[in-house]
C-alpha cells in the first residue's frame, strides 16, 4: 500500500492552530514522524482563505523539506496553486488533486506532462459526484482521454473512485468496490487511492468503519490511501491484508514491519 | 454474523484450571458474559482424555444452562461423545463437528435427522486436509449427498471450508476465500463458519491478521465464526463490514450495537 500521510492539514484543528501561529517545529514534528512511519507522500494542505493560502503551502513545504526526504503531496481546492507550488518541491511528488471539475485538467495536466509528477482525480465532474457505477467510469474514460493526449501514463495517476459517507448509504461500499474494481480490470498499474476517513461520517466508533473500509477496498484493488501513518492498527491491518490477499508470500513484509515497530506493542 | 463464543474450551490454560478444580463459578461467568455479548451458541469442549470428558462435557453443560438460554455447541473430536451429550442440552444446539473422517457422520446424522439439531461439518476426509479448492468442494458434495440422505436441510448445517496457518501460504487465503465463494453460489443458505484464530498461528501481533481475515471471508460470504464474543475490536468491526457489505441499511444494527455497548468505549 502506498501511503499519503494525512496529518498536516489546516482542517485539523491543531494544524491550523500551528499555521497561525507560526509554529514550524509541531509541522516539522508532524513531517518527521510520518516519515520515519513509512509515508509515501506526505500530504501538505492549508486549508486557509485563497489569498493566503500558497504563502503557506510554501511554509509548510519548506518545513516538510528540512527534516524529510519523503515527496510531498500537494493538496488544495485551486489546480492553480498546485501547480505554482510544484517549483517549490525538491523532488517529483503528487498533485492532489484534479477532476473532471471546470478546468483543473487543463491547467494541470500540460504541466506534468513531461515530468515524472503524479497526480490524484477524483470522479466527478461539473456535474456533482456520480450516483452509478457507469457515470463515475464515464467520468474515467473522460480523464484517461485526456491524460493520454497529454501522454501521462496510467501509473502516474492515482484515482479516487470517491468514498460517501456510509451512513446514507444503501448498499454499504458496492458502489466504491465497483468502481475500484473496473478501474482495476481496466489498469493493472493504475494507482487506486481513497480517503478512507469520509466513509465513517456521522458514525460512532468511527474506526472500525475505516478499517473495514480499507480492507474491503484493497481487497477490490485499491493500492493506496489518506490516512494516518502513525495509526499502528491501520498499519498492522493493512499489512495483515497484503499478506492475507497474497501480496506478501510467507508474510516476510508482515514480520518485518512488525519487527521495524510499524505496529504491534 | 452467527458468533459463537469459543470461551469455555479446555485447551485454554485457565479454563483446563477451573475444570481440574471443579470450579463452577468461572465456567457460569464465561457463559453469563458470552450470551450477554450477544453469542448465538456457546461453545463447549472439555479437552481431557476421552475417559473423563463425556464427564466433564456433562457438568460444562449443565453450569451453562444454569446462566444462560443461549443454545449449547457440543465440541469434541469424538463423535459418540457428541451425540451423547445431545440429551444432556436443554434445547436443540449445535454439533462441533462431523467431517468426512471415518465415520463422524454415520455417527451423527441419523441422530440429529429428525431434529433441529445444526451441525459444523469440516471440509477434510480420511486423506486430510485437501490442498486444493476443488478437493474441498469435493468432500463438500460426499457431505451434501449424506445430509440429503438423512433430510438434513443445507440451512442446518456449518461449513467450515478449514482455515490454515498463513505463514506457511504462498497465496494468502485464496483457498479459504475461493472455497467459502464456491459453497456460497451453490447454496444461498447454508451457514459457513471459520475458526478465525487458526490464520495467525506464528505470527506476531495476531489481532491483525485474525481481524483482516474475518472481513475478508465475511466478503467471500462466511457468515459464522468461532470467537471470543468479548473482544469489542472484533465485534466492532464485524458489525461495520455488516454494513459495509450492504447488510445492513443506514448502519442501524451498526448503530444499535454500539448504543448496546457491544463495541466502542
Amino acid at each position: 500500500m502506498i501511503i499519503i500521510g494525512e496529518k498536516i492539514n489546516g482542517s485539523i484543528p491543531s494544524v491550523a492552530k500551528a499555521i497561525a501561529a507560526k509554529d514550524g517545529d509541531s509541522i516539522r514534528r508532524l513531517a518527521e514522524k510520518q516519515s520515519q512511519a513509512g509515508a509515501a507522500f506526505i500530504d501538505v494542505c492549508a486549508s486557509v482563505p485563497g489569498e493566503e493560502e500558497l504563502e503557506v503551502l510554501a511554509w509548510l513545504i519548506g518545513l516538510v523539506q528540512e527534516v524529510s526526504d519523503v515527496p510531498i503531496s500537494i493538496d488544495s481546492p485551486n489546480a492553480a496553486h498546485c501547480v505554482q507550488a510544484i517549483p517549490l518541491c525538491k523532488k517529483p511528488g503528487l498533485i492532489n488533486s484534479v477532476s473532471g471539475e471546470g478546468d483543473k485538467i487543463r491547467q494541470v495536466f500540460p504541466v506534468i506532462a513531461d515530468t515524472p509528477w503524479q497526480c490524484i482525480a477524483l470522479l466527478c465532474d461539473d456535474t456533482g459526484i456520480p450516483k452509478t457505477v457507469e457515470k463515475r467510469l464515464a467520468v474515467f474514460d473522460t480523464l484517461m482521454q485526456q491524460a493520454a493526449a497529454y501522454k501521462i501514463a496510467p501509473k502516474r495517476l492515482y484515482i479516487d473512485p470517491l468514498v460517501e459517507m456510509l451512513c446514507t448509504a444503501e448498499d454499504g461500499i458496492a458502489l466504491v468496490t465497483q468502481t475500484v474494481k473496473a478501474l482495476r480490470e481496466q489498469y493493472e498499474d493504475i494507482h487506486i487511492v481513497g480517503a478512507a476517513s469520509n466513509i465513517s461520517f456521522n458514525l460512532p466508533a468511527r474506526k472500525y468503519v475505516n478499517q473495514g473500509f480499507i480492507i474491503l477496498a484493497m481487497q477490490a484493488g485499491m493500492d493506496s490511501a489518506i490516512l494516518d501513518p502513525l495509526n499502528k492498527d491501520i498499519q498492522g491491518l493493512i499489512y495483515a491484508t497484503e499478506a492475507l490477499l497474497g501480496q506478501d508470500d510467507f508474510c516476510i513484509e508482515y514480520i518485518g514491519a512488525f519487527r521495524e515497530g510499524r505496529f504491534g506493542s
